[in-house]
């Protein structure tokens, strides 16, 4: 389209598993450009994934604090940048275009720690630009229909909320048989001192968070390290204290055998309930005390108007992860393009990394309580 | 039948719940003749319950200690009796009839403390008697399909074992409403301190038991009052650890909308998975690592003929909540018949007891970690 | 119980599987005392029979025409008898006990032709006496709660009414290996010309009669013998018109590989559908149209108090196939009892041997439209 | 991307579901470029829509052959057309595009009778081209995994081919209440004489076709109007006769309430069976007869290699109605790019008519056979 976003990714090369989720997701939502990158540290796959992608050759970066210079200068330079390293290199690369006046979209979790989180914040702040952050799972049509009906009081007070993420793919070693993904993410140096728990129990945590409009006060959590010789937790349980007499559980597992990406948030308050699958997300249950269960349908029966700019198809005609996805994209894109968007940014961030920090001190503590920092 | 047990109850008159179900149970297993009975502390409702229930006028007792005496002294006394009142009185019932020389089935919790369980036991161990507990959920047939799976180490090594037990029927605060079972249920006097803990906790402790093999170690547990007013807790999650590291979780739940009676086990070992729903009782879902998820089905194809005689009959013809129960009351039978019976009873009673005064001390403690009583 | 029916049984020996379900349909109603029977054609296994069922030997008879007249003269003669031999058999034994003034429950199929069940039907009415026909699924709360919001126009006008019941256990040719469920069911000699229609598609049809109180004016079917040597039909398609306006469809198979007991039916009306699944059978989904699909529960939140008597045990607690075949007898009895029973009679096996014998000319006729006759 | 096919519309402006559609699935392709169009009969909204689309305002046509006769003489002509129009406008524009040298993609029916199907598939050999028509289901993953299961004979010999493709939102008149989607598929001037069997009964013939790779060879059809008013069916049901042995059956609804786009194929052969819903695309059920029931999942364990190119994320990331939809462009660019695409085509439209005519015919003649002409 005309008016499309000049956009640039750091990362993503080809091969890669979640840059080219986020050029999917653009796609989708077709109003993004890709016209610059820094695709790899391997110079070779860098030039290879820039012809791939149809980006010009003198816009294929060797490092990002190049890239940030170069198109800071140019006149059609890119407009926003996606970083999709692994998590260690988040907080530089954001930074660098923060500092260069570029507006940034940062994969989850936006830093290894608090801190950097505070500091980008703070960094993106004094540049006066956007620092989204693609906690994918908070585009879906489903989970704003439940954030809506929280909202809207219809559970009335909010008692328990359950959330958990459990996956496979970690069951066995398979970072010391040459599983790259595996090895990034279990590596501490490259992924952070949380395992399971940054890679998909923030994900959980968010998710919870962004449909309730809550944050937990304090942890008790229990991380483990199931398969001999890994590095880092590949499961967590916590219990969750939301204050104001509001209790939830938190389950992530990446050795949950037969389970492929089952997230499931459960929401619990005095008046109904609200129940999503992920691996099932066109529909949301809901009940309400003493009458039957209904299942809400994506675009469907008493689909609210204001969600349908969420939705490309009618009911019955699934949609998915990456519509989701393109879904959070969309919404940047409102916000690039002067208008108002709805998205996570760098202060889910923040609280998600408070979560973490806890979660971690809480396991080191014997599991006792441990507060988030607020 | 002819060689029915002669068998009397304790508790269980005119329009109570579990009474009634026991006789059901009886009535499906085939083997039992309801002969005495103190089926309540009313005399009138005592009176037309033994009418209503066929037993002789003089074979209705008002007081449990009479009858223990009575059917003891008696030629056709009965053979075993079933002890379903309110929890805070199973104990005296339990051991008037086992020091009487009659075989006891006591409805779960045993006992409203450990130390009482542990009495018990000894009591049924000098007096020679057999002391079951109705942890009705272990006779379902895909439960004990389930456990053998786990024997055989189809699992693999147990890395984690996730039940929950929800249900929504008090979500309100109707034991101020006059309603009667959860009159009693929530009051700490007869039900015990363990209020959801006690009434579904331990069921969902039990089944996880019975199917791992295992005992807890220790537990992280908080318990919640949601309702306002009430006495006992109505929410229970706690984290648990098994030892050899084997993780656990639990959550009960009575104020969880939209929910009946759902009762799920998850067991993931590093080779396989398994997945039971109680409102879905004749499938359970079997998964090993690398491989489609199976759904097994009661009666269906690959069923072990050493289970057939759980089932009544064919695949696809639905058992439920009374089948599992009757086949509990079967097995007993067998028992008390003569031969062997693989039920539950007072040793599990007695682990179930520390599970739930182990849970009380955690909350208690803060939430930390607390070891089960041995 | 003091008033239980004096009940006896014509077949239903050791080792056969209906038999053993209308005794434990009677044991979970409670009401019915197994008193007399011919339960073999085989002495010895008559005898065994009647020792294990704990029926006096003097009342257990060789052949079913002494047993009617031996019963009927008797001042303590069985007040029911329960007819589970063979199709074939059925017209006979039905008719000896009605002329002796006893009431008869009969499996279905009544009889193997029209003809005979009109014949009954005369012959009950002559002597005034109950001719009961056990349709076990009718006995459903949810299918009854079905019936109701039908009743209740709540559907609005009845379009499309779509039931299927699918198997697989006569997927090989296992009649030939010895199977003798098998053996007779296939055999028209036994079972009548119609065999998956006979056996199980006229408990489809049955279903969708008995849920929306209406007949078949005419149909097209298609039967099929898929397994080679197979002498009757293993599955049929039939299109029906139900005349004003209602369509519908029934399949039937026993071929239908990782079916088990796929009972299903859905009715759509102008206003809002209804669908059951007899594998699932304590939920049924209603959806009115313009609104969400509700998950309606057995006893569960809006289920009417004028069903509750077809419940033993609260909502989550999982009812199944014998719990609907004892809602059935519980019926009968209370017609035999004096009061007014709601169950499948001749009337119905006329209606469903109509429908048998269209489809059949149908099928005769290269599929071609076929009315019932009336 | 660089080499992006040029490709142009015929229909689709602003507003309208189907060309949306398809503008998504060659943004999700990645390989296609709009550069020209048709968008609309209506000049303002052709010219809105082609500004809306980026397409040069030079290309936007009033009419489509001017646009064929246009575009075939640019050196940068589009290579492709797809052609998004009512049914009845098929047949002359892709006869255009296809005279003029350019490569037609259609959308289902291809038309509105099986002779200008034939016409057309004389047409695109004469002149070299092809001629895609866009049956997506087909393009779904577990769909082209069930073909290959079929194919590999897994199934053994096939039985019984069961499909239903149902839906509701023409339970009321709403062509009759100005909805524009309404209007023209229940406009035989348009849609051509079948209505639900053509709109949605030929995507469920296609898809069985598709999987089996079978034809029926004859057909019983029973069509029905059940909205008052209406001047094209609005439900069928079908009898099929595969040969060989094989059966089916076949029912479209748009009147079934309760139903979104509830699409379904069984396959039941005497080895195994096969199940699969549209609304919940990233799994199949596969039965081995004698085995417990598989849950096979999109790229999940065993997933075949060959087939991961139709896959865009990892198991339990659900794809949806677009992915399959662009999964169709894909094959098509493929071809379109010289080398081999596997897609619907004028072949898949040919056979499709046939049976929409047989349908008809049988309906006409009071549902007896009727033979699909070949």
């Amino acid at each position: 389209m005309t008016d499309s976003i000049r956009w640039g990714m750091v990362g993503g090369g080809i091969n890669g598993f979640i840059g080219e989720v986020h050029r999917l997701a653009t796609r989708l939502d077709g109003g993004f450009s890709l016209v610059a990158g820094c695709f790899s540290s391997n110079d070779e796959r860098n030039r290879a994934s820039g012809a791939l992608f149809g980006v010009p050759e003198d816009r294929v970066y060797g490092d990002f604090a190049t890239m940030a210079r170069y198109e800071a200068a140019r006149i059609d330079g890119i407009q926003a940048v996606s970083i999709v390293t692994p998590n260690h290199l988040h907080f530089a690369a954001a930074r660098a275009f923060l500092e260069a006046g570029i507006d940034v979209i940062c994969d989850k979790p936006l830093s290894t720690t608090l801190s950097q989180a505070r500091d980008l914040e703070a960094i993106a702040r004094e540049n006066g630009r956007t620092l989204a952050v693609t906690y994918n799972y908070t585009g879906n049509a489903m989970i704003r229909l439940a954030r809506q009906i929280v909202a809207d009081g219809a559970l009335g007070t909010l008692r328990l909320v359950q959330v958990e993420y459990i996956q496979d793919w970690l069951t066995d070693n398979i970072e010391q048989m040459g599983q790259k993904q595996a090895q990034w993410r279990t590596d501490p140096q490259q992924a952070g001192r949380a395992g399971c728990l940054g890679d998909i129990g923030v994900h959980a945590y968010n998710l919870a968070s962004f449909v309730t409009g809550l944050q937990a006060e304090r942890v008790c959590a229990d991380l483990t390290r199931f398969v001999p010789g890994r590095q880092v937790d590949d499961n967590v349980q916590a219990t969750l204290d939301f204050g104001n007499g509001t209790r939830g559980a938190l389950w992530a597992s990446q050795v949950a055998v037969g389970s492929e990406n089952a997230l499931r948030l459960r929401l619990i308050g005095d008046k109904a309930s609200l129940s999503w699958e992920q691996e099932h997300p066109n529909q949301l249950q809901f009940t309400e005390h003493g009458s039957a269960r209904q299942i809400l349908s994506r675009n469907g029966a008493g689909f609210p108007p204001s969600l349908q700019h969420l939705c490309r198809v009618p009911a019955g005609h699934p949609e998915g992860y990456l519509e989701a996805f393109a879904n959070i994209y969309g919404e940047i894109r409102q916000q690039l393009q002067g208008g108002s968007g709805d998205f996570p940014d760098v202060g889910d961030a923040i609280n998600d990394l408070a979560f973490i920090e806890a979660c971690l001190a809480s396991d080191d503590n014997d599991n006792c309580w441990s507060a988030l920092e607020r």
